[in-house]
């Protein structure tokens, strides 16, 4: 039997004069693009280039709304009602598909980003307004969330078409949250540890935590971050690290949990 | 022979806690709507209420897409570079496609706002630019021009659908342009006399200048300014002149020129 | 020994083409104005007529800085880090000094908005990051807070000056706190009512709990909200009845607590 | 007699995420600072930081407003009335001296940023609203221009203290205005010829077009582009050639014209 992987980076985020990180170099490795929306990072220019480039490699579009916060880079959280994040999330999505549409595209998938996302992974509730909006706007996008959080809880709720992620350069607690960034081993910047772990994962078909528990997960797909120095060698030894494993590298399906 | 002609006015122009015009009092006028895209005016949640009332109201939904300049309204000239633009009308479009979508209702036309749409009717180039944009996301979208203008021309070139607009309560010069704001006579003001001069434009088929002069055009549909305190009177004379001069009022057909 | 009393009041909350609040008609009541400085409302064109009204009036000038957030006009809470906060009141703040010294005035006081207010009535450490930033641009600005908070405490550390506030049409619970806005009661609405409450609150120097119960406070400022429709009637007659009770209206001299 | 000229750049042009420049290296080189005041780049803590530095290695500080235009990076042309410009300039010269003060320093000096410096350059009547608004917030300011353009005109109608700036890596036409950037030679790539150009310029006392013409010109400082790669390697060389030859580098005494 065949073990099928997506792997996903953030993309996208440069703004006017300012440019981040190497999507170039991230395109070449990852099978979907989470592609910033003008609220948090990206503007209608730099969307439409990512959407270009990304449509050129095939890889898999999905629309990465945040909190309309550009000086805080959409990490700051906001307390905004769920109808207006409702709001801003079809806002969002419909500007990344029309501009996915003029490259040749489709946007296929939707992620939270920052605090929005580490919000909706511990608020079903908020998740649940998130989805069901990006549903309002298309039925069939494919929503992707956090293995074991309360996001993933909102889609399974939902019944909506999902894709299941775990993170490359993260460890995990026990209860299959992260660990803080502020402790020691928090964000793993060794490529090879990387790699060895995801190899792990995807055989086990589990979170496997800094305590060595497993929590079984489905995995449809590994978060590579794209806006760390080391983003492209990591993802590139993971990319290396499961193929050499027999893992097939290809864009989610995204069936219902 | 049934002559008919579709009313249309500019909505949603609130933003967050700031109200701005009678969009309720218009709707119960109007055929289409120009619901404003973020860019100038309106936010995620104005966007949402405004669909959601011309969806009940049945009036044709269009994206009103401006410069990105909220502090002057999306009045004040900006050079951006073409390709720009069109990004922006694409992103624009895109959201309020998705609020539509998400209200039960679609996009079917687009009219440019304010200096962008002052700037496009100079500029046939910059029209042809953010209407292809719009193309490139919705080929059966249609475009609303002011008439005798180089958007109008724009549009013919493009042989995309498209709907010829003119003002109820603007003067206009032998050339077809607008009698500058400045200039007494600029603004029509007495609701009883914008109705007798669209009755009678439409009635002619052209433009009537303020020297007299017939400038043949084909008129589909007739702006209602709602952004002044005397819109809803004379959005309602208008309507009323024109249903008693037997003019059917509907949302236009947009057939290429 | 004659009492006296300050009468406050937010304003300059107008965004470009966007009004908001009757500026003019609370001018001619209250003794100190708080203007908004373009991060949640305002803009600079908004700031120099307001600055020019209230130096026109002699009405002491306070800057008014919030969370930048204009669709959500401050009031949704943000977490940002204190230094950044910090940083946020210094320009906002600057901002508002170069405005009203460009119309002949100066900035006297500070006071928190919306959702930063109500954050730094809960966290004195918060309350300290601002008052302290606003303190490194002018070591003369008087400090406004609200009386019996955490806000106050921060002042009072600080050794500062200080202004104590009240509201005019808010019922307060037995801690100081303000009743919450759901619950009946909450907002005065009736004009006579708060006038008498803010008499019998000055008359005892005491805020007067809507169970009854008497919290011993130095009052020097009565806020009067800017934004609700019953805004001038309550500034006006708070300010009659306050006045047929010997109580001097003037700008609060800001000593320290 | 002692020759002396100051050596200026753009600079605190990061924003939130996004970084951009090299302050740190141009600090070392330069004697007067222009930063960026939130508009079209910076931010509260990007100032705050900046101005930090600044004052650390005891550099001029200016303000360097611009069009609020973050995506265009203030350089898009915007057609904003005089008033508004003259109120924008106004709040971001305070912020600017907010969090000079807030640093221990203080702002001597503006310089106009991009599309508003360009347009001002041809526009003595705009270059005058911006001036008399700085000078309406501090009148002891001094306002660096642009040698040989309307910017200069206008400082020098108004009598206030100035600077006379010229670019290190720029060529001149022969009526002092700068080559277009579309042409051959137009922009100075080779440190060596820009210091070369430098020594010669400051020598005569003149600008030096490309065809040879001299203008002369009173040359007060010397401008070094923040934002090009090769931005330190150009200001290194110019500040040796000029120290080579005996020319004294410090802050500019911004003397009337």
């Amino acid at each position: 039997m065949t073990r099928t992987v997506d792997l996903n980076a953030d993309m996208g985020e440069s703004f006017g004069a300012w440019s981040l990180g190497d999507d170039a170099g991230l395109l070449d490795i990852v099978t979907s693009a989470n592609i910033a929306c003008g609220y948090h990072a990206g503007d209608p220019d730099v969307m439409a280039a990512t959407m270009k480039n990304a449509v050129a490699k095939g890889t898999g579009i999905g629309a990465h709304p945040g909190f309309p916060d550009l000086q805080g880079f959409g990490r700051r959280r906001m307390s905004v009602p769920n109808a207006t994040l409702a709001n801003m999330v079809r806002y969002q999505l419909g500007a990344a598909q029309a501009m996915a549409r003029a490259a040749g595209g489709e946007v296929r998938h939707l992620k939270l980003h920052g605090a929005l996302a580490n919000m909706a992974s511990e608020d079903a509730e908020m998740a649940r307004a998130c989805y069901q909006a990006a549903l309002s706007v298309d039925p069939e996008i494919i929503v992707m969330v956090l293995a074991g959080t309360a996001q993933q809880q909102a889609a399974q709720e939902l019944g909506c078409r999902t894709a299941c992620e775990i993170f490359a350069d993260r460890a995990y607690n026990d209860d299959a949250t992260l660990v803080d960034r502020s402790l020691p081993g928090a964000v793993i910047h060794d490529p090879a540890e990387a790699g060895r772990r995801m190899v792990e994962m995807v055989r086990e078909g589990a979170i496997i935590t800094a305590s060595g528990k497993r929590i079984p997960a489905r995995i449809d797909t590994i978060c590579l971050h794209g806006d760390t120095p080391t983003a492209v060698a990591i993802a590139s030894e993971v990319k290396s690290a499961l193929q050499d494993d027999g893992v097939n590298l290809e864009k989610f399906g995204g069936s219902v949990l």
